[in-house]
């Protein structure tokens, strides 16, 4: 399962004197974001816990927090920015492989789910900042669904079938699609571990909804059919 | 717009003595769970809340509390209930009435913007308690809309069509429906005051989607007629 890359590597120890103390500056940077993921994995939300703690969990002294971050919202923007980069590009490739569209569909939300169990921290995190206290985090992570969003239609626009929809359209059946992958990702954080069945029955259920909304897809009449259509009823 | 009953009224409180002390008790009670609404409005989370400060903001001392509450969660729970009770009401009403499904699906979702934007408080509530740091407030609003998605299952089957669509497929068809609306109510409850124009769009873009949900209903092949079609198949 693809795990986010936690940039920290056996190769870059083996450098120069300089490298040697970027490397360790890389590496106190993510023991920060590891111990923010960790300390809001219980009832803790992103606004619940102080840059202290933070710190205390990362073994560094309060004041070396702020050689990597300017303050807490800065850490937490890294993390909603690493979770979303990685999931893009993942998605983007699942989607550009050269099937059709039930095994692209059954295929996606596998490597989507796959991405979530992989990275619970992340989506523990995003799900709870989603309506959380910090509007720094709330718009950060509308943005990148946005984005998602976007991506996806542009995708969604070279499929045959799609020529007649308009990018608003696209976009509505994009914003479909991601609504589904918020669903499961919410009930997949809500499952107790080794719940294979259940994760099994999700995804089942996740592909069925996609592929529905395929169907659904395919006999949109776009609105300028239903202009067109109208306009010769009325003559 | 339907606000949702906060019972209390001129005619109760021209009762009898024992009847006055009624009506107190129940503007007491009232009076807590609107200031626990109050406070979650800004950044504050239910569990960032204390008795103490809901006792403050209704007017009352902290003991006077438990004489309505046995602690908070039941509080909370009151409140997930309340939202939820009138919503499942209102919606079993409005598709009810005898239309066809396009007209159904816009009053439906007009309905239910319209409850949205009536009760801000509650809603936001919901939003944020759905990931909240309260366990026992997380359970009440998943099975809320477990039986949410169960009704909505229950009245899709009635619908021409639907006959030969299993449980689980109305099911998974109610809960992609069902997703749809908790997706607008987030967006609803992102938008400032005031924004008319976008919550027309809000509007229009959920009624497509449902429309193309409907449409792929339509299209949908059953798992059984899919099976025998494999079966003759394969001879």
């Amino acid at each position: 399962m693809t795990r986010i890359t936690r940039r920290r590597s056996r190769r870059d120890e083996e450098e120069s004197e300089t490298g040697r103390r970027d490397v360790r500056k890389q590496r106190t940077r993510r023991a920060l974001l590891d111990a923010a993921l960790e300390l809001m994995q219980g009832e803790q939300s992103f606004n619940s816990i102080s840059l202290r703690e933070v710190a205390r969990n990362a073994g560094v002294v309060p004041t070396a927090f702020y050689r990597h971050f300017r303050d807490m919202d800065e850490l937490g923007l890294t993390l909603v920015e690493e979770a979303l980069r990685a999931l893009r590009q993942m998605m983007r490739e699942a989607r550009s492989a050269p099937l059709p569209a039930s095994s692209l569909i059954a295929r996606s939300v596998q490597t989507y789910i796959g991405y979530v169990q992989a990275n619970q921290d992340y989506f523990q995190f995003l799900a709870k900042e989603r309506f959380g206290g910090s509007r720094a985090l709330r718009l950060a992570i509308r943005q990148g669904t946005a984005l998602f969003i976007s991506e996806l239609a542009t995708d969604l626009a070279r499929f045959p079938g799609a020529n007649n929809l308009s990018t608003e359209e696209l976009q509505m059946i994009s914003s479909l699609i991601v609504n589904i992958m918020i669903a499961i990702t919410e009930q997949l954080l809500d499952l107790p571990a080794d719940s294979e069945s259940e994760v099994l029955w999700l995804q089942d259920q996740a592909a069925q909804q996609m592929r529905l909304v395929f169907l659904g897809s395919m006999q949109w009449k776009p609105k300028s059919v239903r202009d067109k259509q109208k306009a010769i009823a009325q003559g």
